[in-house]
């Protein structure tokens, strides 16, 4: 059961509420496919990797940075030989990930549903601003959150920043989220509790090494609707 | 003198709190540059102002959103032929542009310093979420205010969800900055007050028609040490 403490509910969006990760796997697939010719796939991996991971502190995460990431990635490893039209293939796919229909991971809404007659929720999310806002609306799960926070990283001290801000105990605070390293961890640090509901697919650089995770008792559930039935 | 109804007072930031036009402005230059061995400069800024726009909606407002129009621009006007080589060099002036050192506009320290004696001072932003939160703290003036807001455009209906969220009345909020479209029309539109002061270069999308200012009397300074001299 949820601890009697628990006053408000914090939902991360991509990934736990709705489907993201499938959505960037499957353009990182079209990538591969369209650079084969030029480089084979694990390189290509590989570097893609390493070049968005140095780009995050610049672009931050999200579509806009995958999209500049790939197209580096495509002129170094193809030495500049890349073609015009294959940039134009991948920032094309850029606007189709952005236009991609909103999938609600199943038995969420129903969750929101009962969470919200109990609890005060919340989204916290990073990505791109315009991007969040927009599959928010197209989710049609807007109107069960009292407040919605878009940040640019996840760290203990942005956690701290939101509480504060809106006067939220941090013993008071629950936060549900797929990443270990961005909604658990950082949610523990600072007091508040946390439940890790892991997504099929997660990016590499939001996984974290076996050590760090073995500080805390995480407390995990296979879907939010076997979480939920804890409140019942 | 500011109407004593006023309580809080919001500054935009590009261009208002600190140079930012001229960055773009700059690149652009180095752009048309880049490809004058291709495409006539004119036909280069006619069809960038077009990308961008297009784009507008999919990647937002900020650097992210350049770098990727130029980058479209660059492919469709050398019908391909642009090098791998020209599209990297783009790329890094993205990230030159998002490290960029903040200048300060004249006075605004100074003003602020003032201002937040009577006032609640809010900033209230467009742009890529990362990058102005960097040039807010890179800026030194952080701590003038009490209320950050970065959204992902400047309508009516998005000032008016800002004044909700903070329980601040429309009457008692005066919104500053260099762009009529964004800081000035919507703030009176929801029966706040602006006051415009221009920078020497606005981008073109943020101009709006003189038919369009002609409904309000535009209160204007020619800088923020000017309005601020008015409540001496």
């Amino acid at each position: 059961m949820i601890d009697p403490k628990i006053k408000t509910i914090a939902f991360d969006a991509d990934d736990t509420l709705w489907v993201n990760e499938t959505i960037f796997d499957a353009t990182q697939e079209r990538f591969f496919k369209l650079l084969e010719q030029y480089v084979p796939e694990e390189v290509l991996r590989k570097h893609l990797f390493q070049t968005e991971i140095k780009n995050l502190k610049y672009f931050g995460y999200g579509v806009k940075g995958f999209i500049l990431s790939m197209i580096e990635t495509a002129v170094e490893l193809t030495e500049g030989l890349v073609r015009g039209g294959d940039i134009q293939q991948i920032i094309d796919w850029g606007r189709e990930m952005i236009e991609h229909p909103v999938e609600n991971i199943e038995g969420v809404e129903q969750a929101l549903k009962t969470l919200s007659q109990h609890y005060q929720l919340m989204v916290i999310t990073k990505g791109d601003l315009l991007d969040q806002e927009s599959k928010l609306a197209r989710s049609g799960l807007a109107d069960y959150f009292d407040k919605v926070e878009i940040v640019s990283d996840k760290t203990a001290a942005q956690y701290q920043e939101i509480l504060n801000r809106h006067d939220i105990k941090a013993e008071e605070f629950l936060m549900i989220g797929n990443s270990l390293k961005s909604d658990v961890l950082p949610v523990l640090e600072i007091g508040g509790q946390a439940v890790h509901i892991p997504f099929s697919s997660t990016w590499e650089h939001e996984t974290v090494a076996p050590a760090e995770e073995s500080h805390h008792q995480i407390v995990a559930f296979a879907s939010v609707t076997e979480f939920v039935k804890t409140i019942g």
